[in-house]
C-alpha cells in the first residue's frame, strides 16, 4: 500500500492504473477511521481493481466555532485500517497541498445545502462539495463510497455529480452501529462515559420511527413529533432537528401518500458533541 | 467528423480515444463561429491527437436582459468551419441535455468573477465556470483552448482549473482581428454599417495604450484615462469600462513598478451591441 501526500503524484498513480485498464474506487475520509470507514474500503475493494482512500481533515467544511483544530488525527492507526481493508493507495495531503494561497473557487449545491445540516452549519456543504470535487479530479474514480450516516451529504454529492457531469458512480453504504445502536462516528470519542450511555437514545428514536412507519397509519408529521418527544424526554440531549423528510428532496413530509418512503433525520448535541443519525422509513399500513 | 448531442455518447467516444492512447484537445464555443474560433480548433489540431469542439449557447451565462434568445445560431456553417479546421468530433447538446430539471449546482470563482465583466453582467461568470466544468467532465481534455479576447474569462477558467485540480492545461490563443483591428466576435454581426465603422475605435484606443506603455513613462492610471478620452471622443460609443489592470489579479494598476506588464481592458456599447477587447501592455521607458 502506497501513502502519498502530493496531489500530482496521486493523479499520476491513478492515471497509470487507468492506463493498465484498472477500475478505480475512491473512499474520501477525514481520518479517525472506525468500522464504518472500513466497511467503505472493503466495499470499494470488492467492486474495483484499484482502491484509493483519502485522509484529509478539510478546514473549509468546519465553521469558525466548530472542532477543526481538535478533530481527532490518528494517522498511524488509520493507515493500518486502510491496509487491513485492502486499499492500494492512501492520499494524505496537507492543507497547503489542497488549497493554494489564492484559491477562490467554490462548488455549491444551492438548494439541498441550505436545509437541516446546512441550516445548522452555514457553509459546511460548500466546503464538502468543493473538496470532494477536488478529490474526484485528483483520483478520477469510477466509483466513490460514502456512508449513509451522512445522509444529506451523500444526497448532495449525488446531485453535484449529476449536475456537473462528473463521471463517477456514487455508492452509499449502510450505517455501521455499535452494539447498542449508536451510529459509528469519529466524534463519538468526544463523549464522556455518561454521555455515551445517553447517545444510543438517538437510535431508539429512529427505531420508534421505523416501527410507526411500518406498523400503523401514523403520519410523517406525527412520527417526527414522537421522535422529538422521545429525545426531549432523554435528559442531556439537546435536539437540533428531528424530522421526517422526502428521501430525495429533503422537503418535510406531512402526510403519507400511498405507501412510499421517507427518511427520518436527527441531529442532537450531547454536551459539546454534535451527533447525527438517520433511518429510511418504508411506509406500510398494518391490516 | 462526428456530430453528437448526447453527453453520454461524447464521453464514451472520448474514453475510447483515451483508451487508444490519444491526447484530447477541447475547444468550447457558443457557435456562430468565425476566424477566431477556427484558430482555436487549428491550434488544438496541431497539439492533440483527438480534437473535440463544443457548440452550446449556454443560457445560464446570459442575464435576463441579454441576448440569449437572439444570439446567432449558425450550426451548418459552424460544422463546416469545424470540419475545415480539423475537428474529430463536435458536441452539440441541447439545453435539456446539459441541465436536468432539478439541477442546482454552481461553480463560482468568488473574487475574479466580481469585477469588470462580472460587475456589468451579474451571474455571467457563474454560468461560464459551471458550464465549462461540465464540458471538461464530459470531454476530459488534456488541453482546452480559449481566446484572449475574453481575457477575464480565460483568467477565471485558469483559476478554477487550478483551484479544483481539474487535470487540463488551459491554452490561451491570440485575438484574431478584422483588417481595421476590430476583434472578431460573434456579436459583430449585430452592428449596423455605421456602427461597424465606429467599432474599430476600440482597437485604436488599445493601440494608443500600447504606444503609451512602450514609449514613455505615462502611468497606468493615465493610460486608462487617455483610452477613455479616446473612446468618449468617438460619437456613438458608450464606455462601460476602460481600465489598466494587473494581468493576473485584475486589480487596477495606478503606477508602474519597474518595467513589468499590465492589461488594458475595454467594454463599450454601440447601440444595443456590447463589445469587449483587450491588450497586454509591456511597460518600458523610452530613453
Amino acid at each position: 500500500m502506497d501513502v502519498e501526500s502530493s496531489p500530482k503524484k496521486v493523479h499520476a498513480a491513478i492515471r497509470e492504473a487507468r492506463r493498465r485498464g484498472l477500475t478505480i474506487g475512491c473512499v474520501p475520509t477525514m481520518g479517525a477511521l472506525h468500522a464504518g470507514h472500513v466497511s467503505l474500503v472493503q466495499r470499494a475493494r470488492s467492486e474495483n481493481d484499484f482502491v484509493v482512500a483519502t485522509i484529509f481533515v478539510n478546514p473549509t467544511q468546519f465553521g469558525p466555532t466548530e472542532d477543526f483544530s481538535r478533530y481527532p488525527r490518528t494517522l498511524d492507526t488509520d493507515l493500518e485500517f486502510c491496509r487491513g481493508a485492502g486499499a492500494d493507495l492512501v492520499f494524505t495531503p496537507q492543507v497547503a497541498d489542497m488549497y493554494a494561497a489564492h484559491a477562490e473557487t467554490i462548488v455549491r449545491v444551492t438548494g439541498l445545502s441550505m436545509v437541516l445540516e446546512g441550516a445548522h452549519r452555514p457553509g459546511h456543504f460548500d466546503g464538502v462539495t468543493t473538496v470532494v470535487t477536488k478529490l474526484f479530479q485528483i483520483t478520477e474514480p469510477d466509483r466513490a463510497y460514502f456512508g449513509q450516516k451522512d445522509y444529506q451529504q451523500q444526497l448532495i454529492i449525488r446531485r453535484m455529480v449529476q449536475d456537473l457531469n462528473i463521471p463517477v458512480t456514487i455508492v452509499t453504504c449502510p450505517i455501521i452501529r455499535e452494539a447498542d445502536g449508536l451510529a459509528m462516528s469519529s466524534r463519538n470519542r468526544y463523549l464522556s462515559p455518561e454521555e455515551r450511555g445517553i447517545a444510543a437514545e438517538i437510535f431508539q428514536a429512529l427505531q420508534l420511527a421505523d416501527r410507526l412507519a411500518v406498523g400503523s397509519a401514523v403520519s410523517p408529521r406525527e412520527i417526527a413529533e414522537r421522535m422529538r418527544a422521545h429525545l426531549e424526554g432523554t435528559g442531556g440531549l439537546s435536539v437540533q432537528y428531528a424530522v421526517v423528510a422526502d428521501s430525495q428532496t429533503l422537503a418535510s413530509q406531512e402526510t403519507r401518500i400511498g405507501g412510499g418512503s421517507g427518511v427520518a433525520l436527527i441531529a442532537a448535541k450531547l454536551g459539546t458533541t454534535r451527533l447525527i443519525d438517520n433511518q429510511i422509513l418504508n411506509y406500510s399500513v398494518a391490516e
